[in-house]
């Protein structure tokens, strides 16, 4: 595998790498769609994210990578028990992956022949402790979409075949690309993300001369550019493994609850999704830069990626939900 | 599995939740129908029923949580013996289970090899004498929600496979989930459901902030939290099974029998399951507000849920088929 | 299994219980449809009717409820040939059965290995001598309908499989039922039952409360409640069975024979089974009711079950098939 | 299986009746096809074919209906070698039959084991020498229709797997019924069948009233019944076996060629098969008849059999093609 | 197998039986494309052309009518070796043929148990050396079609599965018939047909009269037909086994060269296939006649089968493709 | 296999030739599509690049002809270890091929049986080092095609079925055929090829002579037409050879950057592929014309190659996108 280009080397995005970053924070946020043109760097982003992720700590043989051996699902036949640190896991999930290869595959005929619980552990079982990477969310099965929300959402993956019943922590964060002219996800599925983000390619000619650059110098000059960046990544880094010990202190005012529940209503947002995510996402946000109260500046700051995606579409309003979203923002929030 | 959220911190809701309640004193009036936008709490509501219900007595190994052993279908091979109490089984019956998974498997190859009856029960067995639920049931191929709805009526399993014939009680509550924009359910088998409710996102700031305050206490506060709602939850709990003995004595005088068939005959509800549900579920409220005789007002507060998913849909008029129900309630019963 | 709701405990549909009851007294005028609105008790009907037939004497082992040991299919192994009263079988045939369970199965593999001609009989066989209902008729597809109704008419099973061939009597009536709102059956089709019957909600307040009662009693006060009609039922069979015997009897005038061509003509009923069923169920009727002789007044009676659904449909004309039958009737026959 | 309704018991019809006589007295004229509305007797008048056709003699285990040992195929095992008379194969092609069912099949797996040619023949084995009947033959897949024709045509049926070959003749009379309203054949399949009629439900009740009751005759008064039409069926099968034996020797003049030709060309009929097979049904029909030369006579009366299906589609014409045909027949041959 | 129709009795059809000649002197003129109606004697004149092609020498047991043992691919098991004269091979490609059965079957499984190469040769093996026949092209799948021509066009067969190689020639010519009006061969399926031709129904009494009397003598004085028309085949085959070896002496002025692209260039037809087939034919037709030097009457001649199935089509005239050839030939080539 | 035309008697298409030797030079410009109409010699000029390209130094038994032994992959049995000069690989992909035989197959199985990993490579690992051909590319599954792009990308191929993971190096330059008017590839694949070029067949006279002259040569005076051709096919490898040499010293000045940006800009590509694209191909032109500076000139020959498919479609203009992207660069570069 090559290595990747640095998560700090991508020019712009910025909503987009502040949402990955804070799903470093708190997994609990759920998962991030990025919408885009084809081409604007969505899948390096990810890629970098790999390498930009705090490592963890895990048992060398256990399939699911938890931290100690208790915690090794008891299906498992262990090897090597020394736990190791190891890069946060990024898992790609390619488009056309059966359903076996994702939960997990039970071998029934062994089981019941042999007594032994035959499972083949699936990509859920590898992006435990991490992130699970869809690209072109938007072309994979409806029933896949929703299994892999279900497992997100309760952290655990069931795999139940004529009676047996296997299970593993399956946590992990989704990130999800898609591109919106090639079909879209049912409103159901997007309310069940946490954040989605846009990006586009830059019209600015500087801003795409640097790009140019910096992917040239990392092809033709590959050791000094990463010497620079790797530094930088670093640093984000530490930021994060800052920001999750602060985040459970976050102070959360009562006017700020009145503001989430507030916007979500101007909004029209269903259900309650909305301002659960908000509220959840403008923390890790104060983590990240520091602060110990959560602000009205954190709420505005998130609001876009947080509620963008769980707006109806309004046919008579030409301006994207994006738009929408900060227009309603500053009416509310002033 | 995490502890699920407590029935009685549900804010609002309060046709779900009666909904819910009455089935519970008793099983006998149907299924219930959630419809709803997303993100409302629906699957929330389920799973705080699951804790909310009174336990069952059953026999440790039965695999029809039978209470008497000579109950238990004589096709199980029964472990252990003794009685225990154990909660009511709420079961969840995922998106794309075969028909295997739910009726359960019948292993012919094995059966006619070996002379015994290889039989793997499936998801109605587990929920008998308990729940069955169904997120966005309308999404559920229609084969599978007939045989539902056919054994939950008959309160018993039959499959036949080439010959072989195996049975075992399944008596139980079907709880379906849907949401009306991404399909409906066709009307006959609407009618097949004892009630529906209909639940919505509050447009009450206050009553948002509440839900919010709810639920993050709910995970920053667990203890305190559970404390308080452990308590109201038994109080709900303890008057079903009140209600429960009393069901049998409800006394209903002849014009309230004639006031269901004149409603049903207003509202030109087809065939005559709704008259027959809406009587008996009013006895089901009359029981759990300890009533001892049947009134119009036991038919007045249960019609909505009773009867409007047994209208005709009408075009012209644009009020929900709930507004619909009342309004034709008030010129029926005054 | 429930003991049935009774037959003469159906409030009103005389339509339909006398339609059923001409084909128990001929069985050869062929099977019954029958239409309605979803909940008007048309599947309670059918199991009522199952209680109502005058049972028949058949050998204990056979699998095709054979009166003599010698009519038992070669094929079948003879367990007790000890010769019972049993009820007339009414045997259900579920939505989605394949025809292998239909028409029973033949086990190439074990006839060719071990020679035996190993056939596990389907519901064809189990339905032998009795009634053969289906639900929903017109969602099953169309070639396990064209296959019913084929069996049905020659009264014979004939299963081949590559080059086994193996044969059972299977004479049985087709009841089917359908909601014309969900799918139609093609016109090759429904020519080919015997009769069909229309079933409506009834819109009389005291009717409706009638049913609740009745209802409710048999819920409530079950024992009494049986008493009564029990032996409404029996003298509903001891009639049947005296029709069966003045059958062969009833004398047919000539003008009778002219009255059934002329109103087919008039109709403009495709083919000759309008005819030949509309003479053979009068003569039912009559017998039924204890005349000699076959009249005006019989055909009157039973047309519209006869001949309704053998007309093409006329765009134009608003009143239903069933009306036009009448008065095309009365047109013609005074 | 029940005695046939007689072939000479069934009133009108004549030119359906006609056409099946022809092709026994001349199998080479090809397929018949029998069009019309549901409920006007086709297969009825079919299975009256098979008792009416003579018999003919054939090794008793032959597969194929061999009159001789020699000529059974080299694959079959043959058992008792008597040759014996048996009545002419009519057989029924069940609509959804596979195509293993219809040519055979080939056993690979035996074959290469065991050295054996594992073949199991299909319909077309047991219709050598005879007729194949296909109800409904508008619903059949085309490429088993295809399929069908090429056998009936070459005569010979030839199965193929992965190497191995295997062949038998086949030749019979195909008779397929269809009703135009529910699908049509591809032009390219109508015209490889050999003559298409017909059939319509009567209009006058005389005619109407004597078919119910010569059927209430078959049904109340069998033996009579079959007595008189028995003889009648004999008759026509003599004229059959005698004209088989004239029909070498009629003569037929050059203008009678030139008549078809030029009837051919009036009617813009695609092809060649349309003079072939006038020409060879009015020979039939002239040995059936006792003639010994074919006259303008002939064609006249065949043409409408031999033509109308080969006819391009008219949109402006609103005569029927039978009509076409002799509206054209008027002016060509006067 | 019947005796084909003698080629030279085939009445009329020059264009087709020129082009079917002309292949048979030169094989690398590709395929023949026959479009046309119905009965309009295609697959007789495919089958009469069988009886005509001049004979090969082949070895015995060869699988693809080597005409030396050294020839015979590796993988063939060879019984007799010795070298006889047998008719060209005319292959039929019946509809629905499965790949397996066009290219060959490959036994994975045996091939890895016992290291033998298991090849099962298929269509493209018998047909090597000599024709492929497909009735009604255009209704075979294109990836079929494709596969048929690539094979034609590379005359080699190669067979690729998980690994093993096989691979024998394949040089054959492609003939296919199709009714335009059933559906359409992709432009660039056409493009690879060498020559196309279209037959249509005589409409000319005196010739469709001839016709018949052939037909007729054919089936009613075998003998007499057969001796006349065999001894005009034999002259037929005699001129082909001299044009071949006239073939590579055409000379070919330049203005040739220049009237086949001008002529190319004038019809607009994509590609340069155009030119290179109708230099290609017009030699193949110079070296029939006899001629030494190609000249614009042999390009005149040709040019309407080798090239008006590559026009594009054009809505505004309405004069077919042939037409459109022949009025831009007589304009570039006077 | 026939030797195939030479790449420089090929005659015109001078952007397709451009195209192909630049991917020579750095492969690491991705593949190229070539769009044009049929028969206008894309499948030939694919072949004849086959024979034009350099020879690769590889291990004889190597199957994804690595360099060096230690490049081999670990599964695979390595045979003869020689170090042997073959041909740069060029695979054909045949449509119809399944995902098996491209990336190739996992015998689990045998894997998990005898403990071996047993892979059988697919097409992806013969075209290591060289080049995959695709004819009629926007006739082949989005799916495989994803699946190529994503390995032609990461240069890497990885298979990884229920647990078991096989990987090898897949280096290869993809190069697709397709015509426009059979079916579009979506813009999301388009715009990850490298290249694009269209190709017409030519309207003048001479020129297309000239295509036939070579042509005929080639057929009929195969020697001294290849001992010219071959020569300069040589030339051109020479050259493709030095500039490899060049490539990484060629100079970009800062403007030639900016002109790359503001060209995609004015364009309105999306994404960043289309500039990284243009600068990395116009450094390999430099590097075949034997500049030693990137100017102006390299990026306008090459930018209707490396831009014209990442445009959107503009229906108002109805010039091709080739013209657009030449206007444009004529508007930003001068």
């Amino acid at each position: 595998m090559k290595t990747p280009f640095p998560f700090s080397a991508i020019v712009g995005q910025n909503e987009m790498k502040q949402a990955m970053v804070l799903t470093a924070v708190d997994p609990g946020i759920g998962g991030v769609l990025v919408f885009g043109d084809r081409g604007t760097g969505k899948s390096t982003a990810v890629r970098a994210l790999a390498a930009l992720l705090p490592p963890i700590r895990a048992v060398e043989s256990c399939p699911v990578n938890s931290e100690k051996t208790t915690d090794c699902p008891e299906w498992a036949e262990l090897g090597s028990k020394k736990v190791m640190t190891r890069p946060t896991p990024v898992i790609d999930l390619p488009l056309g992956a059966t359903e076996d290869r994702v939960v997990g595959a039970l071998d029934i005929e062994r089981a019941l022949t042999r007594g032994e619980k035959a499972f083949e552990p699936g990509l859920l079982a590898r992006a435990n402790r991490g992130y699970l990477y869809i690209d072109e969310v938007n072309l994979l099965e409806d029933h896949i979409v929703d299994l892999l929300l279900d497992v997100a959402q309760s952290g655990e993956n069931v795999v139940e075949r004529e009676g047996l019943s296997i299970r593993h922590p399956a946590r992990f964060v989704l990130v999800g690309s898609g591109n919106p002219e090639e079909g879209e996800l049912r409103p159901q599925l997007l309310d069940r993300f946490g954040l989605s983000v846009e990006v586009r390619s830059p019209n600015d000619v500087a801003e795409r001369v640097e790009v140019i650059k910096r992917r040239d110098a990392f092809e033709s000059n590959f050791d000094t550019f990463m010497a620079h960046y790797s530094a930088e990544d670093t640093k984000v880094r530490d930021t994060i493994l800052k920001a999750r010990k602060r985040l459970a202190k976050i102070k959360t005012p009562d006017d700020i609850l009145h503001d989430c529940a507030a916007l979500c209503i101007a909004l029209g947002s269903d259900g309650l999704r909305g301002e659960l995510t908000l509220l959840r996402t403008a923390r890790a946000l104060a983590a990240y830069q520091g602060d110990k109260v959560l602000s009205r500046a954190h709420l505005r700051d998130i609001a876009p990626s947080a509620l963008s995606h769980r707006l109806r579409r309004d046919p008579l309003d030409e301006a994207g939900s994006g738009a929408r979203v900060n227009r309603i923002v500053a009416e509310v929030l002033g």
